[in-house]
């Protein structure tokens, strides 16, 4: 297990309470061991774990920009426990998500607040019980 | 209620039996109402409202945009039945729909014809009856 | 020189005088004469050429998928020509282009108009003089 | 039936054991009979047919783009199957898959390898068996 | 001039001295004198006035977003100006530019990069200086 | 310097003589030296520098996924010279981007097919020689 994995997981782990690891290394690890292995320490063992921008920002900027692609459902619902995870409240992750029909379009958005319908309404989602 | 939302939420009544106006208002309400409400205001009480589009050309332009981006399922069910309530018929919604093939490739054409198949089959679907 | 590329070449001429057929042909043909061919026999032989739908409301979904897919100047450049050929009036083609900010976004609608800017400002734009 | 959608037919089935052939023509073909058949004779009559790039260079290149579009699950099935009957092994494509992360982000990777998830683990799944 | 407007102006020139306000009135106003307007109060006075989110939140995301679609290249010049002017420094303007290429490949976060080499390396160009 | 960075180094060289290292290096190594580093390290370190497909291959996904892209046109001429560096010639490079065509749209393929023009038609281009 490489330095840059350890990290990774490290962080994945404080940010998701493992969803962020297991999600990775689930599904994808079966088919593409390496790859699973890769994203961890890229993702999170290279970028997040620089401190140049502190973990609230890197995951505001993970909800708009997977919010904005709109093809990402799983990633945006794993980022949006994340960002809760990371402190950014739920009025704030809405926000952000509205804020991506600027750049993106209406449909982009109200899709996005539609996947996370769930995880935004349930109080008890948000924190480590949702999917 | 604003004379923005009130002007918004005619047309989009108009255009889909409460359809548009419901699909906006019922899960993106409960999550983010003032969104719900910002885009009746600003897609149908500001720009669906001006006069110098008719809105079957906007309908065309709704369908076309949303099938080429391969990414707006929901939207583009919504508008399809909006587009026949606005008097396109059935032959050139696919039409439309096939002609995004030039600009978006193959399977973005193909997926929005997949999408829609009981709105463009079903007889009973393109009045008020089908999701 | 196959019936479906000389029925292609007639619409394209129809629709803007020669500049969508000449840009097809001249850069591209010297790459890929191919495919330069076939997309004349597709685009304007095969579908352009079905009664389905008419031309204006083909140009209405050109320029409106074009601009929002954010990344195709050149065309929609041609195409806007051609929708002012097909007797779409500017005001419209303004119109059309400001709509595909629901869907795309902003920044994809305000390109749009800021790349067409002197074909949509200056009257000796639209027929037949600017690139 | 013209020589075009013949040849078209004839290389669709030689790559899917019917199921690209069957995929355009089933559903899309009750909706849009002549978009089914156009996609055939322009997709495989035409482009596939080329003698310039082999087939196992055309299916690497279809399931890498339909992977990075991220927005075309039903088209990547079909052609990691594809690929799978033209000589790309399972390595190859999973690495495939895994290389488009460098244009197109992970997301866009860890879901083209998790829609495909059961075609690349079980064996009787890359002949002819499985959806 | 609507309330909205008034304060999306004034949003808007705190953030980019101008630049912002100024880009949507000048081209764009003279081929769409409304949209450049409905633009302003949209994004600006409507999005951007909410207190739920900070205008530092709010740049975070414009550059992310915007950087991600590779497609926005005078929108992304402007909000980086914006970010600086919000309190975001340089080398989180370019550690969130990095960060997007986890999400939209490395093409675009190159892209973004290079397109704002001179505002991310000159001194005199994040005050008010570059275009 | 790390081993991956120096074996991807190694192989970006090789691909395209310096043209690869020297682009993410130049410009972008000025504003954000890391990034500059990581991506060679991952990009052809990590992910190229793997056996299980060879560079013919991997440059045949480059080219036609950064085409259909239609947003990566500084990388998309970059790795036309890569591909014919690693041995595809230049009918199966216009086959490639021609074929994109399919997934991508029209506009796509045309626009790579005229950016890469004169590496398409300048026999001294392919080499070592232009841009």
């Amino acid at each position: 297990m490489s330095e840059r994995y350890r990290r990774g997981i490290d962080i994945a782990e404080r940010l998701a309470s493992d969803k962020l690891a297991h999600f990775v290394e689930s599904g994808v690890a079966e088919v593409a061991p390496d790859f699973a292995r890769m994203t961890i320490e890229f993702a999170f063992g290279d970028l997040y774990a620089r401190d140049a921008l502190d973990l609230r920002s890197r995951e505001l900027i993970a909800i708009a920009v997977l919010a904005a692609s709109g093809r990402a459902g799983p990633q945006l619902r794993i980022h949006v426990q994340s960002a809760a995870a990371s402190g950014i409240d739920k009025a704030e992750i809405v926000e952000a998500l509205m804020q991506t029909a600027l750049y993106a379009g209406f449909p982009a958005a109200l899709n996005a607040l539609a996947d996370c319908h769930d995880l935004l309404t349930d109080d008890d989602c948000l924190g480590d019980r949702c999917g």
